[in-house]
């Protein structure tokens, strides 16, 4: 079942609630995970392929933040996993007091990880701490080699950043080498992942990172 | 030459400037169009297209608005152009205080069409009116099928719907007839034209509908 909450912009102080909503998932144990990118991208392709390799090891549950639809948390419910969809509303990026208000949908002692699907934006998304752990940022192959140089910020501000549909690599235009390196300049500190969500390549690089991560966050799986 | 302009988002009253440029425009007899679309949708490459094809029939201009870069810029500067860059330094839209002030580095008495390429985001730029005569609304094949329901307020603004790299079709997720009727459905009045830049494929049906408004509007070419 998918829960649809519609949630306007009124904002409030965003710091403060992320603060708040950072506390509290972590005073549960929970590993939270924003994931970012432009309209798409495979954000949701992405989540579609880690759930469906890791709910098993892990307690999952997930945010999607959407202007108007659910079509996003209708694909994921269908693994099992608790889902909330936010619609904004036209707004063009979710806000901590959206997932602050969400949160009362989740039984957070029986989660292990909270994945956020923000709405397709590469730009506005960036600027709102939602209170998570890591940032998660994908760019396509099919969007061309200069959505690092056009759009830096968010690309700088993630903890990983993803190359998605490496799939398509022969039929467009995209140096792969060159954006990983662009990117490691732009953000040395996070790693770079290329994948397939469609022929799978590549998604377990990204899976094994999480599991280590989730694992030294004290998740031990179940 | 690409001019460069860094102008930041303060605002004033956005109507009221787009309706001085739109004042201003028509009364040198320019024609002109906001193209709006997602990263990497194919904005670029379809006035490069564009231009490539009708600059020795009609006298264009171009405005590119980018967070940063002047890239797209300089790729149309090369086609003989002129071209004026806008950096808007992290904003997230083109305003139309940023249109009337660039509209200085034009010599409009030669002009018979005005691009302007807004900044890469199927959100934020929709609540711009740029004093246009035209939108021109852009998804590309690889975002599969879902852009007109995520996003629909754009679409259904749009004065023209253009689907973008349908040499892609067979590699992607994406259903032609369906995002066609939906955005019928969304925008009955709006013409929806396929092309692919990449193979040239449709480029000339958008063509022809440029080159009979620009007719309409009393260019007839030189």
């Amino acid at each position: 079942m998918v829960i649809v909450k519609v949630i306007r912009s009124a904002e409030g102080d965003n710091d403060l609630a992320a603060n708040e909503v950072r506390s509290h998932l972590s005073g549960h144990g929970v590993l939270t995970l924003n994931f970012l990118g432009g309209p798409g991208c495979g954000k949701t392709s992405l989540l579609n392929a880690t759930l469906a390799r890791m709910r098993n090891e892990f307690r999952f549950g997930a945010i999607f933040g959407d202007l108007y639809t659910s079509r996003d948390a209708e694909r994921i419910a269908g693994l099992g996993v608790p889902v909330v969809q936010i619609n904004t509303e036209g707004a063009s990026h979710l806000g901590a007091h959206m997932i602050k208000e969400s949160l009362a949908e989740f039984d957070l002692d029986v989660l292990d990880c909270l994945f956020i699907e923000n709405v397709g934006n590469l730009i506005c998304p960036g600027n709102y701490d939602l209170g998570e752990d890591y940032r998660v940022v994908l760019l396509s192959t099919a969007e061309g080699s200069d959505t690092v140089d056009k759009y830096p910020r968010m690309f700088r501000q993630a903890s990983v950043n993803i190359i998605t549909k490496t799939d398509l690599l022969e039929h467009v235009a995209f140096n792969v080498h060159d954006v990983t390196s662009k990117l490691q300049v732009e953000n040395p500190d996070a790693p770079v992942f290329e994948m397939s969500a469609k022929s799978g390549s590549g998604v377990e690089d990204w899976c094994r990172w999480l599991r280590e991560n989730l694992t030294q966050a004290g998740m031990s799986g179940h």
